[in-house]
């Protein structure tokens, strides 16, 4: 028998709880002022970010989580997007989804921790695939609520790819209800707002839940939709939201039609993949209506 | 800080990737002729029976993997089922299931493993709730290829609920072509037979994929379909296969009609629940439709 | 390549270094008033008992723990010993050590937890040998201390065999400067206190150093001793206390002459293994020196 | 309470036992022609150099291993050593411990694997305190055996510092009955040969005994010592060999004298110390002389 496996990152859904990914080679580590940044070559999922000890995405499955964070956004906006803000997304994975819309003239991102998107730039260049330097590309490093607060400007569509609401953690001032009450008003008509919240595995979920009740103090649609992630071992939700238009409207044909249209190259996103997406077991629908929590700049919902 | 949990179970889904369950408290640890069995309460998952270090339900979420189990395959029949025949499926939980239409005049049950049954009837009795004590159940303690080679009865619904056909497995044999050319001389018209069948995760799929060829050379109509089961931290594959019906028919509205009618107190399935499971990912199919291998007698497809 | 062993149980030194044993069996597991206890048939050691998820003691090699906590106690006498107390010492093998010798005439043991006792008595029969059964033997489940604060007799030799003095731990205050200032009125003239002291590896020896410097708070001689006990994976630290003789004066040829004398058929203890056990390399003696703490009753040396 | 550690180095002892190490910061992970080469800094033991998921040594301790590797060496010598060889020792860190002699006018260290050597160079600098760059060093990265089988040189004292003697390892042939057979030719008169031997733990001791019978078939004296090492969580087992003087003969005296008129500064060896590691406990004195079996060219014992 060969030695077993030594190097073993463990992502720790709770202190009961753990996923053990087996390291092949550590190809970056270090510290920002505001996280632990690992890059590391896992056996099963390759490539991976990991951020305080947390996967973020991995080679093998990022176009999953990037595909539909902002497809069907896209899909939603009463014409293809012009203007799009993007909050987090250190990967740069969302950029490259987004700038597959010629439409785009503008994409300002705003990620806090300039480190961890200069690490991505060289470790990672199959996520971002150069699109940090499309001249339509704005890259701020500066804390995404003051820019939103500050801002003047109004976008097409915002999406939120962000780690996890911690109370503490650099993130959870930009899931309370004051916050969207904000964002709200830099939507243009008809705009859409999508974000990744957390995992919707059953025992797991009540972070999600308490996303979209916040959510759903400010905007008139808060839809959840959800996948499985390989390299998360679970189920992880996501969330459309819209003042104009029901994301439960979207079906399987118009996604189809959407990607044929605009000659789009999807490995995830299509039709069938929109419907198994946006139908949710009814187990997690209950245990969603069941959580009542909301969000506030002094109210956080703590999870591990 | 409290003392980190210092009790885990691993159940790894490889040498380079596993799931870490806290343990609170061990109920029962011995060995059988066949496998090795433990009976654990876990902190997130409460009771799990566990054989050769793998989880095979959770009190969690036993009722997400057998009504999915049951529920589709009735659905397919062309009334309601009278005669089922049951291969594994120790915890009782599909007899449970079965149970709940009034149809069913005889159940045959066959578990090689009679150690295992009985654990499950003492230590995980809101999994069956007496349904072995039911007089239309039949236990029989042999091995189930045997018993299907030389039965003359035939079934209205089949159910394998079996642990994974790994080479020199237990249950090998009984998901190879072969077996499947005999088992489906054991369906009456009209009959379904539904199967777990292995994680539907990306890297893991390809015992799924061999199984849903092998049973593609017998049956006319094999469709996949797939849930979320948290204690599994995986997406889970299953199959409908029947000679006359395309499972892929069944929508939402008859399914929440046959709950409705049947006056089922479902926890799980329902039509939403359905939409999801029977709508596949792009990427799941295509690695399904990349994979050849087919599993026969002498010719396993070896998975770790 | 075989299944990897799944059931592991986690001895953590720190949160930052921990020490995994594949478990074969679970033999008991439970929860007292005062702690959680596992009884485990591992791999490598055999069978373990386990309190708070720490190993007490291993099949493998518990007469080396036991034997070195009683011998060199004795030896210190200035006659064979007649009374002793035991603190703690629920697995029985401290009695099962100090009944070989005829002169004992009566011996109380002070365990707070009846449960563990009983749990020890049925499951680690090759441990206690059914010493509790001697009719010398005087069980008591009650606070140590308290029986200490009140009893009027005076014992020949002391020996605690207590869990770690952590914070809030129920050991806590068997390790006090107020608590050995009671004590040592009940040693006899000429009598010994020996006591198991924790890790004596170098980054965990600090709780080690602070009982020692305790100690000398009240007694003359105060002597660290040491083994490597492998299911602890490191080196142990031992204490011998006495008012009236330096235990550095114990040499090798005295052992030898003592166990050949009394007859005593040991497997780890003899000259050889005394004389390894009293050298103490000078990293060790260094650190030891350094640390100036002392344990009191509203004062912990907070350990982990 | 905080994010537990999530990056976890495991050694394995055994498929059944292994010791966890929180890892703060990965600083080299890659692979050599002969093995795989990280190098972590762990919260325990700082900085580590790990062969094939082996911890080989650590800032913490590694002057325990290194210093007892040589100096009670150099003390067999009739005269203080002129000539040395080292087998291995890439950290550099055997080198530095024989430097401290001025008496040494060259050195030939043979380690097959120069790019561990340079890794070690690069982030090891304590290790080695540039004595790679003392002009009487020569370092050579061929084949040790091929080395010792055709040079005429003789040495005063030969060292061996390598990995274990695994079955396919690249070490395995440095611990044979035939490699002695030729080393001993190559010792001058008087001559001293010491190695690292494996772990000297109970259930872990064959590897050690076995390399101890091999060495007897060809010196007239051969010692085993041992100590603690923490970063190894093991006691750990070295040998003395010698054709011309017992290393039992060695007292605390005399090496407290060697100290002290060769001016060196050590921070663990010393008298007291010696004696301890020179004393071996009973168990594993009976233990050693149960394992009767020889490692030669075509006959190895395999290990884990």
């Amino acid at each position: 028998m060969g030695i077993p496996e030594w190097n073993w990152l463990i992502d720790y859904a709770s202190p009961y709880h753990g996923y053990m990914y087996g390291v092949k080679q550590h190809i970056y580590s270090g510290s920002t002022p505001f996280q632990r940044v690992d890059i590391v070559d896992t056996y099963t999922f390759g490539r991976c970010l990991v951020l305080d000890g947390k996967i973020q995405s991995s080679a093998l499955d990022e176009y999953v989580y990037h595909e539909i964070l902002v497809h069907p956004a896209v899909l939603m906006c009463p014409s293809l997007p012009r203007e799009a803000l993007i909050m987090g997304g250190g990967e740069g994975a969302v950029l490259r989804e987004l700038l597959k819309y010629p439409s785009i003239e503008s994409i300002v991102m705003v990620d806090l921790d300039k480190q961890v998107v200069d690490i991505c730039r060289e470790y990672l260049p199959s996520w971002h695939e150069s699109s940090f330097n499309d001249k339509r590309v704005e890259l701020l490093h500066i804390d995404a609520r003051k820019y939103i607060e500050e801002t003047h400007r109004c976008f097409d569509i915002v999406i939120s790819d962000l780690t996890e609401p911690v109370d503490e953690g650099p993130s959870y001032l930009l899931f309370t209800r004051e916050f969207y009450n904000i964002l709200i008003k830099r939507l243009k008509p008809g705009g859409a707002f999508s974000l990744q919240s957390g995992s919707l595995s059953l025992p797991l979920l009540s972070s999600h839940a308490a996303v979209k009740n916040t959510l759903e103090c400010s905007f008139n649609y808060v839809c959840t939709y959800h996948t499985y992630i390989p390299s998360f071992d679970s189920s992880w939700g996501f969330i459309l939201a819209s003042q104009d238009r029901d994301p439960g409207e979207l079906d399987a044909v118009e996604v189809d039609k959407h990607i044929e249209k605009n000659g789009l190259e999807l490995k995830y996103y299509d039709g069938e993949t929109h419907r198994s997406m946006f139908s949710i077991p009814k187990n997690i629908r209950q245990a969603l209506e069941e959580e009542h929590r909301i969000i506030e700049d002094d109210n956080p919902v703590i999870i591990y």
